[in-house]
């Protein structure tokens, strides 16, 4: 580095401004430390400007027209389709019009130093900023550097691809118009609300899926609810359909999708939310003795286990513990906590679910999936309980069966799943599928993280008539 | 009693068919006891024909439209008014039509033996039914005597009232057409929920409450907001309002409601919501040392602690505990297992929170008002946590700020509030006013019937972006 590049000094220094890097930066700052964080693109991250906020913004309407459809006396034309330009102009204005000004103001206020650029470790403690000028800026950290850059949608190897200009999660969630075909290549979160999303903004959808079903990291009714959901709103799910090509041959044109039969289809635009890649590939790891491009693997703290010293930690996506907006905000709380801890000296609560140790992250992981019925996880699936070598029932319900449920919308559909360790009767997991489940997942995070025994959560009464009856349920049925 | 009268023996006799006794006599055949259960309407109770189920089935239509008025690119036909008519024949179905026969099926199916008529005690485990025939049936209690009668409307003592037929829950549930006005007096959960129904199907409602405002049992935040949507909803509030009489000159014509200053309001009907009293008085409570027209004090077995002997139950509204269905239906499965536990000469487990104790009627009662903003709360206010003898701090939090549920509808009006025991460092209660909380309550209801610490909830982390992440404004508000 040259000799005229500035040095500044701080106590920790954070890379990545999504909402994971600004709590990591609020709590240090919070316990009295200094704190600059470094973005080469938009303050607030992946999650404020091309996933959660704006998937959720074109969600919602889909799921509140859906309930209100379900429900006798509203007048029938509910029925008639959605209007997509003012779904997207309030998308648009809950992704801020990607535009970064209230999340920076937003860091004023917290005292967090901003630096523009792309952030690279040189070193122990030490980052170098290039912002674009002549002159890199130089971070050095007193404390702690917190990797929190996330990650990004992963495309697969296929020939042609990059010509044919696929979606990404980034355009799926940005687009402008509706696409009168779209192809969605996945069957995982992404694919499937997505698919939802356009399905119902007026694209005729088609869901590749290269395995047995949707949403395969879950419980398996939770897949195959959704995609019944997707093939009664008129998409069409392929499983087993393997992508072996993408070709657009006019830039203006459709897309051609080859599937291994060798069958094509052809769309309007492609969707690729086939996974995502960890934003590791550019950042110096090197210098500090790690892999360019690999996930980080952390500790409980979130101190990057492969280097020494106490000073590197990775929160969020890039640590690959739970890609998942909120997991990275708890992360980033402990994360922000324990540095300021080994900074002043203090002991480490770092035993399960002691302050300093991010315990959810392996034991109670929550995700709601906002399609029509919306999944709501937490905790293990019975399968993953059972590989843990946990003795284990699995308890299900079916949710039309509850009062509850049937008041909420006519026909309703839905199914519930508790995983029992039957050793220590406590919740290893839960999974809800249905309309509104997605608010009554909190109450199965605080069963499964509050290790609530059974013989308590008896006295937990869920209020007659909502759809949190079916906990009684589940615990009738587990008693049998 | 006659000597020609029919006797039966049974393990448990059951005086009344609401799902409190359904509930305590299916727990007793669970256990392996015999039991028969008396009714003198229909099969399946207040709850069933003249409470939840129809005034929900009533009020899911109200709050489904308004949710959806409440997001963009929905049809804006959702603004014109609701249909009556079908939300009518909806409910009825919901109340099935006024018949018991599904009922009757299922204590069939149970093994739970009915028979039609007017319960009396008459002595120590000894019923007598006047079934409307010459013949009374005596039935004797081995073990257990269950009083779940419920409770009626308590209406005022006005002159002119019953000649004025003024509606109660009963009609207000089952009325098929729509007043063009209705005044609605009192501003408990019966009044506010006719109230928004009522208003919502096309009658002006003006609503009287004699104290300052509404839900007064409940944190005094719910009342204004709840009094703030029926006003802006075009309903007339009049807080302050005693109401000294009431008459309907002309049978077919309207009536008219003085007020305490002399001011008189005229509408169609008039419904009062003032309060409910026990169905006691006529069930031969003298011949067991009791008191006609009495509540009837239990222990937290439900046992009458007035009456020796361990025999005589009472569960559900007649108890006092708690007036709410789910609350009796909890009861009832602790007073049929503690019934067994007794009979088979087992220990009880009375210990708070033990199987066979109640605890939650005092400590972790929910409820939800299925207004529009919904209303949820569970345990005790801030006032009656300070009251009790606790050293707590509220803590508030305005949901309006929450991503989740600024994206869960435009203009998201709603507030939480939870209470927390600083010597325990647990939850006491906790309230939350705005749409979607119904279902978001039951995670209140695991941590405070759960005790699950402070510290451990910060490990139940909100799905994002949820209504539900509001759980992690309110700890990082009390952690300052």
């Amino acid at each position: 580095m040259a000799g005229t590049d500035e040095t500044h000094e701080y106590d920790v220094v954070v890379l990545g401004a999504g909402p994971t890097g600004e709590n990591v930066a609020d709590r240090a700052r919070a316990n009295g430390l200094s704190a600059v964080i470094v973005e080469s693109e938009l303050v607030g991250g992946e999650c404020s400007y091309w996933a959660c906020m704006p998937s959720k913004a074109m969600l919602r309407p889909v799921t509140a027209r859906a309930d209100a459809r379900r429900v006798p006396g509203v007048p029938r034309a509910i029925d008639e389709p959605l209007d997509a330009a003012a779904i997207f102009a309030h998308r648009d204005g809950f992704a801020s019009h990607w535009k970064d000004d209230g999340q920076v103001q937003w860091l004023e206020s917290a005292g967090i130093d901003l630096v523009r650029g792309h952030a690279r470790l040189d070193g122990p403690r030490r980052v170098v900023v290039d912002g674009g000028t002549d002159r890199a800026r130089v971070l050095t950290a007193r404390h702690a550097v917190a990797v929190c850059t996330g990650s990004r949608a992963k495309l697969p190897g296929l020939p042609g691809l990059a010509e044919a200009r696929p979606w990404t999660s980034r355009e799926a969630t940005s687009a402008g118009s509706v696409p009168p075909r779209l192809a969605v290549v996945g069957g995982g979160v992404v694919g499937v609300e997505m698919a939802t999303a356009w399905q119902a903004l007026g694209s005729r959808v088609t869901l590749l899926v290269r395995g047995g079903g949707l949403l395969p990291k879950m419980e398996p009714f939770a897949g195959e609810l959704v995609e019944q959901a997707l093939t009664e709103a008129g998409a069409t799910v392929r499983t087993g359909a393997s992508v072996t090509g993408v070709r657009r041959p006019e830039p203006d044109g459709p897309v051609t999708i080859t599937l291994d039969g060798g069958e094509e289809i052809v769309a309007d635009e492609v969707l690729f939310a086939t996974g995502r890649a960890p934003r590791t590939d550019d950042l110096g790891l090197e210098t500090v003795g790690l892999e360019p491009g690999s996930w980080l693997e952390v500790d409980d703290t979130c101190r990057v286990t492969a280097v020494s010293g106490d000073w590197l930690y990775a929160c969020g996506d890039v640590n690959a513990r739970a890609l998942l907006t909120h997991q990275g905000k708890y992360q980033a709380r402990i994360t922000g906590a324990v540095i300021a801890a080994r900074a002043r000296g203090a002991a480490v609560q770092g035993e399960p679910w002691g302050a300093h140790a991010a315990t959810a992250d392996t034991a109670a992981v929550p995700q709601v999936v906002f399609t029509d019925p919306e999944v709501a996880s937490v905790g293990l699936t019975a399968e993953a309980a059972e590989r843990a070598g946990h003795r284990v029932r699995a308890v299900d319900y079916d949710l039309s069966s509850v009062a509850g449920a049937a008041l909420y919308a006519d026909g309703y559909r839905g199914r519930a799943r508790m995983v029992v360790d039957l050793d220590r009767e406590v919740l290893l997991g839960v999974t809800f599928v249905g309309a509104a489940v997605g608010e009554l997942l909190h109450s199965a995070s605080v069963a499964v993280a509050g290790e609530v025994p059974i013989d308590r959560l008896w006295h937990a009464v869920p209020a007659y008539p909502t759809v949190s009856e079916v906990w009684l349920r589940l615990l009738e049925t587990y008693r049998g």
